[in-house]
């Protein structure tokens, strides 16, 4: 049989591992339960009852205080009792005792903590005290603790078999770690996947996750060599900077392991849902969208498709590359799976003159030899062997999906056994969609048991195998290093030691982007009108003239711009005409001066912003005119700061930017130009933690050889 | 119990159903299956033996050549050698002996004739003259025939029991009835749905649909009171136009019945395996997608979907609104389930004053009880009882979706069963998803023994509400009748009639949108200098100078065409030079003379199409400059003629249509103007046949009291 893509660590790697520091919450040799019950049916009880009867290789013990022994093992009164060194404890307290219970955990020396008792952050601000308690006590005595408000944690090495949680059964093992923020999920999870014939290495409800996150189980799962996939069901993004970081380490180099992710909370209203529900604070979806495809993390939009994505990677060989052959017995589902196919993103090659002649030979002729194949209703498992065979064999194909319907000559068994066989010697990925349920029921059993992915649906194989396609571009896509740019630190530096909190004045803001390298127009701030001809004489005609007031926002309401002055006449009429105007208008604002800079020749309008998002801290988002974002939600965003590589690929991603690049005979733009812009304006946002928010709109795209103009921007700062 | 929302139809009604020329395929009083062979397991066999054994209420006479008896039932030579009356035959004889079984049928007056022998128009073109001696003798004798190349018909009606196919096993009785063009696939969905609980009225594999057509079945369905909602399985639409029209009359009035489809097909790859597989000729999808939406045919993407969303039609009340209450023990599923109703359409009401402190009664103090309600991990059945009431009762509520995952304390029967008694008293619908497999499997029998729909995904529910609310908006939505328009036909046919094939002139191009009521410029036709001068006094300047040439298409690319001529002498100096210029460039090309018209004002360019569709016939497109068109795709589709409704829903669905409402503080554009002019335009290419294609490319949108002017147009003419 194939064995799976990614490549097991080297030895050095392996006793790194046996050092890591969640060793203990993953292969503890003794684990105490405190808080055990001698009542079946109960959290308390289900836990100690699980572990003794998991098959777990080390030792348990029961604390429960007044009784002697829990199913016929030794009970004790206080974990500081037991004779012996415990490294993990389980402990299912009521929330109000588990501080002193943990307390006495660090006395002991315990390594471990799994908090299983809710009451904590998620019940309101009195938890949230509780819960910091039990942060402090961790810290205190160096313990790792997973939850509290949790499930618990499962591992199925048959070196440790430890289900330290109350999950009514232990899963199968398997390849597939699975992390969760919510334990309620899990039971579910594990029922259905179970049912799927699919096992797991770890499984992890980390809960309000106040000691371990995500990121932690990150680090230790990609050195885990019973990992190959990771899966994570995600809520609350406390540090989604920090989940980005340990993404992209997981995610590519020599030890890459996928990570495929729900992260709920996409609506407003299912924001509003998560966060009365773990008190999270939550960052903009298509953000988190974005910042996700940026750190290799395959989000995906259900269960289904978590974890249809995740056996065809976890089973199958990587493809390499997204052509598809189908093999089906019936045309309607073949003509489905073409189109999903097409519609996700893969091909569906043409085969060989061999491939095509092998197929000839071995169907009838009423059969269509052409991808997808159509081996023909009364197909047997010989016609099936011998077109799976020859699509297989051909070298325009990466893959292949065999479909099947029951009908009455339809040897289903055999089928799904010389798929089988196929797959034992097959270097290409294989998966397979026997429609139906109970006719189909044994055939499927036989796919699953031997690893073959199957897929109720044709369609959601096609899904799967996209998924699989991003996670092969993903590895193969350029990132480069964040670069040191050539920039004026202590200009903008200057400037924000003295600006106020708030929207920074237009000549300022323009002062930081031209100290940051992007293209700004000449500009003057005047307070005469012969200082404005001077301006416009020596920065040449025709130029602009701008109203510059700390209480003036919206310009134009109130007479504050003023364009294509072709002349010196026309400035100063302009420059008098304005100040009196504004003055009128807004007697009460203090006009700072007027500014003056030439006019920006016609162009592409471009939108750079920069923002701090509360999830993942400084971004950058880019965008085409203001009818383009907003009607259309044409966006990109990226983390700053941004390396070259990836803001080339936030301007590709931008379907607009196809006018950047000439669309409808125009013009290239200086495409390269905004790149840059967009690398210099995420190095800004980044080295300066005060500005919350940049927005330039527009960035005029001028023709290739031209440049970029910064035509408006605006600022807005933190207080000191 | 609440019954479906579908009223049944009254006595008169179901007299007319009683003679309806397809009853004889459906209710036959007596069978003949041709071709029987006494070899279990071959498709001859099976249909004898599933219509002897599946209850069938009439008499089934097998015709077995050479053969006594078949199961012990006395065999025929020929069907003319029984005794008895017959109305139906199943004939699965070879392909080649099949037209003379047929004109056997004829002979012996049987009305409907199932043919599920292979071997017709799919296999080429041999196969397709065959098929039509089929059609030609079902003509001659009045035959309804089925198929060929199909798997047959069922009806579960107990008045009739038929299974007149070689599915494996009679599905349940159902009020959902189920179309396929594929036969292959029938087996599949047997099978799913049987797992599912899903029962059928009518099962029809319609093949080759030589005979009776989706069309005619639509009828037919739309009259059986055994049918609540009609589902359908297509590959080929050879007459699109009558599909819709069928469509429109099923899916709206007194006893409108949901039609929920798939048309595979969808790419231009899976359209080639489709074509390939059926000889069909494909339109284009956006169209297909349009018109069946225009239609009230709710297309779905997959096998999962159809029968997701049939159910919630079939088994519950039509809901009022979209407003969806959710309750679960589950965090992390509320919170995605919230995200899939947002994201298909649906909304998450605040509860009142009064729900909120019934849950608040009812539910412990960590609870949430806002929308989504968690009634927490340890729910039992007492708690979703009294949150589900509380919510039902709920003014803003229009329906509810019950979550379960299952944890040790939940008794999921207990709450499967109180779901199912809230159900009897509910006028609002309920569905329900207990995620897991095994563990909650006998909550789920229940809920689906009493026809609550189950989901083992939360996020299937909402698309199913989503398609529910589909099919109610539908039915709500105004659709006008087609007005006479004033129009000036006779003009049209003058020109016609002296045109050749392919593209006509400008000039002619215009002056048939001007009979049609468009608002063109003036416009002349001119071959001297004078001429032209003269034209630009009378329109007034500036104006505008395009060369009119058979050999010319792209004018600009031979320098034919001036713009913005503001004076006679510019306009003459203009004349000259491009008469001569082309002259030199294009030697061949005969210059019919020089267009003068007045220079068109600015205004968004907004592209009005028309076409012929394969498929469906004339239709008419919409959608706003060359780049929303291209880049976004953002243009819609309506079948010609329009009705006023429809042309107004065609603008609005465009979602660049904002900047014509005057999005980004423009002025308003005269979208009723547009309107007028998509409703003549449909009228156009449904008048005259010869019109192959038409293009109002761009036509200019002026402000509201401006109005909107055709600036170019093309139109492509069929030979005579």
């Amino acid at each position: 049989m194939t064995m799976t893509a990614a490549p097991s660590t080297d030895a050095t790697a392996s006793s790194d591992f046996e050092n890591h520091p969640l060793q203990s919450v993953f292969a503890p040799k003794s684990v105490a339960v405190i808080g055990v019950t001698p009542t079946p049916d109960t959290v308390p009880y289900d836990i100690f009852h699980n572990i003794l009867t998991s098959g777990y290789r080390g030792t348990v013990y029961p604390i429960a205080p007044g009784k002697r022994n829990i199913c016929a093992v030794k009970a004790y009164r206080y974990v500081l009792d037991i004779e012996d060194d415990v490294d993990q404890a389980v402990i299912v307290f009521p929330a109000n005792v588990v501080e002193r219970a943990l307390e006495q955990c660090g006395q002991k020396g315990i390594k471990s903590a799994i908090v299983i008792s809710a009451g904590f952050r998620e019940v309101g601000a009195k938890g949230l005290v509780r819960e910091k308690r039990l942060v402090d006590i961790c810290r205190e005595y160096g313990i790792s603790m997973i939850g509290p408000n949790c499930l618990g944690v499962i591992n199925t090495d048959p070196k440790v078999q430890l289900n330290a949680s109350f999950a009514r059964k232990m899963p199968d093992e398997g390849r597939i770690a699975f992390l969760s923020q919510s334990g309620a999920l899990c039971t579910a999870v594990l029922d259905y996947a179970r049912e799927k014939g699919i096992g797991f290495s770890k499984f992890v409800s980390f809960g309000n996750k106040a000691g371990v996150t995500e990121i932690e189980l990150f680090d230790y799962l990609h050195n885990d060599p019973q990992t190959d996939v990771i899966l994570l069901y995600l809520e609350e993004l406390r540090d989604g900077r920090g989940l980005i970081e340990a993404a992209r380490r997981v995610t590519r180099g020599d030890n890459a392991k996928p990570i495929l992710a729900i992260k709920s909370g996409r609506t407003p209203q299912g924001a509003d849902a998560a966060s009365s529900h773990t008190g999270s604070l939550a960052g903009e979806d298509p953000v988190c969208d974005a910042v996700f495809r940026e750190a290799g993390i395959i989000r995906v939009a259900s269960i289904e498709q978590l974890f249809n994505s995740a056996i065809l990677y976890a089973y199958q060989p990587m493809p390499s590359g997204d052509r598809l052959a189908i093999v089906t017995n019936a045309g309607g589902p073949g003509v489905m799976a073409t189109d999903a196919a097409v519609r996700v993103g893969l091909s569906i090659p043409r085969f060989n003159e061999d491939t095509t002649a092998k197929l000839k030979a071995a169907l009838p002729a009423t059969a269509n030899v052409k991808n997808p194949v159509d081996v023909i209703g009364d197909a047997r498992a010989d016609r099936y062997g011998a077109a799976v065979q020859a699509v297989l064999d051909d070298p325009n194909v990466d893959q292949a999906l065999v479909i099947l319907t029951p009908q009455s000559m339809t040897d289903i068994d055999s089928i799904a056994k010389g798929v089988c066989q196929l797959h034992e010697t097959a270097s290409k990925p294989i998966a397979c969609s026997f429609m139906g349920a109970a006719d189909v029921g044994s055939g499927i059993h036989l796919l699953q048991k031997s690893h073959i992915p199957h897929y109720i649906l044709p369609e959601w194989a096609c899904e799967a195998m996209a998924d699989v396609q991003r996670i092969r571009h993903w590895r193969e896509q350029p990132i480069g290093d964040i670069e040191a740019l050539d920039v004026d630190r202590a200009t903008v530096e200057s400037i924000l030691s003295s600006a106020d909190e708030g929207y920074l004045s237009e000549d300022r803001s323009l002062s930081i982007m031209g100290a940051y390298g992007l293209p700004v127009p000449a500009h003057r701030l005047c307070t005469t009108a012969d200082q404005a001809v001077a301006a416009a004489d020596q920065f040449g005609y025709p130029v602009v003239l701008r109203v510059i007031s700390p209480q003036i926002v919206h310009k134009s309401e109130v007479h504050g711009v003023a364009l294509d002055l072709a002349s010196a006449d026309a400035v100063r009429a302009a420059f008098d005409e304005m100040w009196r105007r504004v003055s009128e208008l807004m007697p009460e604002a203090e006009i700072t001066g007027l500014l003056v800079r030439p006019m920006i020749p016609d162009g592409y309008e471009v939108i750079l912003g920069a923002k701090r998002d509360p999830s993942f801290g400084p971004t950058v988002m880019f965008g085409l005119g203001g009818i383009y974002v907003e009607l259309f939600k044409d966006v990109t965003f990226g983390l700053a700061p941004l390396d070259r590589h990836t803001a080339a690929r936030m301007v590709q991603q931008v379907k607009a930017c196809r006018l950047l690049e000439g669309a409808r005979g125009r013009v290239c733009s200086d495409i390269e130009g905004i790149q840059d812009c967009l690398v210099r304006v995420g190095q800004l946002i980044n080295d300066f933690d005060r500005i919350l928010e940049l927005d330039v709109n527009p960035l005029i795209a001028g023709p290739m050889n031209k440049g970029n103009m910064v035509a408006d921007v605006r600022i807005r700062l933190a207080g000191v």
